[in-house]
Order: C-alpha cells, then sequence, then structure tokens
C-alpha cells in the first residue's frame, strides 16, 4: 500500500505548475487563474472579456467544474477554442489537470489563456496551475465581509473583480470596508469594479491584462 | 512516521458524527448542519429565523468559519448562544470540531442548534457532523446553473432554501431550471423560496423547523 502526504502532494502539484508555466512562457501565453465563489460570475466576466481581447489577441479557456459541461458550452458559443476539466468530486483544479487540458486545446500562442477553477473561495488558493496572475471575482451579493472571512483565497491573488455592481444600489454593501481589507491582505493589489452584465468597467479590466500581457510577452501579437 | 489516508479520515470522523448524534438526540436536540456558498445568506437566514424559533423554544448556533468570529458576533446580539469554530483553514467543518464546539456551548436542550458550515459548496457535502437534516441555502444571484453544477452537495442534503427571491426580477433567473434540477438530484427534497432580508417566506421554513423536530421529539418544549 502507498499513501502520499498532503505536503507531498502540494509538492508534486508545483512541479508540474513549474512544467506548466514553462510551456506557457516558451508559447508566449499570458495565463489567469480565474478564482471566485460560485456564481460570482466568472464565465460571465469571460463573455464579457472574450469578444473584446478576441479581437487582437488569440484567448482560449480551460474551464473547471465538479460535473456538467455547461461554462464550456457558453465559452463555445463565442467561437472560443475551450476544453472542460470535470474534477469529478475534487474541490479545485490542479496542476496536472491543467496539463491534460492544455494538451488537449488549442493554444492561444502569443494570446491569453484563461483558466476558470471550481467555484470555491477557499480549497483552490493552494494549488498553483503554472498561471502568471491569479483574478478572484467577488460579486456585491456575496456582502462585503467576504475578503475578511476568506483571507487565503485573497492574500494569494493579485487582483479582485468587485462583480455586480449593478446591482450594489439594492444592497447594503460597504465597498470602503472591502477595501479595506484588501488593503491589509494585499496591499498593491489592483480592485476593478465591475458588472459581467451591463459591461461597466469591463474595458479597465481589459486593458490591464493587455498590459500585463505585453508587459511580459511585448506587443508583437497585438 | 504515521499517515493517515484520506478513507480512514472519513470513518473517523463518521465514529465521532455518530457520537454527536447519540448526545443530540440524549439531549432532546433537533440539529441542522447549514451548508451553501459564501455569501448565499446562511447567517442572514439565522438572523430572521432565530428571533421567531426562540420565542417558544431554547436555540443556539455553531459558527464554522475560516478565519473572524464576525458571524458569531451578529449572532450573539440576538442573544442568542453561539460557539465560533475557526477552522484555520480547513474548507469544511468536521465532526471533531463540532463536539469541542458542543462541549463550550451552552446547549439548547429540547430545542434547535444550527450548526452552520463553512461558506463551499463543494467539500462541506462529504462530513457528517451528527446533525439530524441539512439545509442548503442557495441565492438567486448566484445563477440558475448551480444545483446542475454542484451536485455532491445537492445529493446530500434534504432541503434547499432558495434565498433572496427578492433580487429575482433584476436578474435572468430560472426558477424552473433549479426545480427540474433538484427534483433529479433530489426526488422528494423541499425547496423554501425566502429572503432573509425582506422576510418573505421565513415562516413557511420556520413551521417546516418545528414539524421536523416535533416528528423526532414531541411537542414537550412547545
Amino acid at each position: 500500500m502507498k499513501i502520499v502526504s498532503a505536503k507531498k502532494i502540494l509538492a508534486g502539484n508545483d512541479k508540474i505548475a513549474q512544467a506548466n508555466r514553462e510551456l506557457f512562457d516558451k508559447e508566449g501565453i499570458f495565463v489567469l487563474n480565474l478564482l471566485g465563489s460560485p456564481g460570482a460570475g466568472k464565465t460571465s466576466l469571460l463573455e464579457a472579456l472574450l469578444p473584446r481581447l478576441g479581437k487582437s489577441l488569440p484567448v482560449a479557456v480551460i474551464e473547471g467544474d465538479l460535473a456538467t459541461s455547461q461554462d464550456a458550452e457558453r465559452v463555445a458559443a463565442l467561437e472560443v477554442p475551450v476544453v472542460q476539466v470535470n474534477t469529478e468530486g475534487a474541490c479545485h483544479l490542479d496542476a496536472a489537470m491543467v496539463a491534460s487540458a492544455a494538451e488537449a486545446l488549442d493554444l492561444p500562442r502569443g494570446g491569453i489563456l484563461f483558466i476558470e477553477n471550481v467555484g470555491n473561495l477557499v480549497c483552490p488558493a493552494g494549488f498553483k496551475l503554472g498561471e502568471h496572475l491569479r483574478l478572484v471575482v467577488l460579486s456585491v451579493t456575496e456582502g462585503d465581509d467576504k475578503v475578511a472571512k476568506y483571507p487565503p483565497m485573497f492574500r494569494k491573488t493579485q487582483a479582485v473583480a468587485l462583480n455586480k455592481v449593478d446591482l450594489a444600489g439594492a444592497l447594503d454593501f460597504d465597498e470602503a470596508k472591502v477595501e479595506a481589507d484588501l488593503k491589509r491582505l494585499l496591499p498593491g493589489g489592483r480592485l476593478f469594479r465591475v458588472s459581467a452584465r451591463t459591461g461597466a468597467g469591463v474595458e479597465e479590466l481589459e486593458s490591464w491584462l493587455r498590459e500585463e500581457r505585453a508587459c511580459r510577452f511585448g506587443n508583437a501579437s497585438g
């Protein structure tokens, strides 16, 4: 009988994540790990971003879900290459799942690959996938206490997209509280106010993604 | 070096959950495991239910969170006995955490104990705590695709509280889809439409909880 400890699993994951990252760097692919609670609006935000980015850059998506291919179908409807990973109960994507998905995917060389993680504000924080940056989608409908209550997720990201801001007026949502909690956990982190549904703020997020990509790979593809 | 496999951990958890259940049964305490995504409205629903139930029944709460005692403070403000469990990174409560919390709690003998799990639509599904029933809180702002996308959680509950129905008008939310998916995964399961904020539907949920408690322990405490 072989038993593998959690520490060894994480070390093994890091090694595969590193190999993923080397592949992405070699192919000039800027990779985002998109995280957030179930229903935060990760797929909706992709639906808002992909047509804009896709005008001048190759884009592709890896979708992670426990079950169904509903999210991949929404991305495929935009004629963007997509692979669905069903985690069969696992609460997060890991680097090996991403490596398999990348093999099956038409890689967006010189462009941007989005990896949409399983909807979960806890477990995916611990697993590197080979991404360059993380973006956590937090919706105002989840309440203004979530940054403080889920610190591992918000400590390990580079940016937060505060989504569904069009609904903020109907809620008792204290944005200053979110900002203060973020400043404490993630000094220097970026906060974008967006509505995937109305399109508000999506242009700013798009510009940031283009800049971050260009910082790493230049503007050759633009 | 000792290594404990996941299977053994679950078997060990089941054993402690069974002991919790025996304690709760002995003391005539009806126990609910309250589950759902971050921000689904679990604590808000407790804030709506506790003052109603507390009029004629002892009530108490165990709060599970990664960090902070914000939820416990909200319950304590209602003058309801509460213990906060900080899971230190764990993505779910387990039976041992509940056993420790129960020791620290002024137990609501003859009444109802709510155990609010960590906000997570995946991991808590696998861990019995010793509860009599599970109630999953799903908010309309999370979207109408969540039942199909997170089947383990919805297969293992007895009821679903569809929360924030006051916001449904502002969203493209297909309630029939949720109902159909639930019927498939959870035949005979109950679906309550509620708004913790406006109070809509809370009375029906309260009645159901009273009935389920009375079925097990009779009306002596009423």
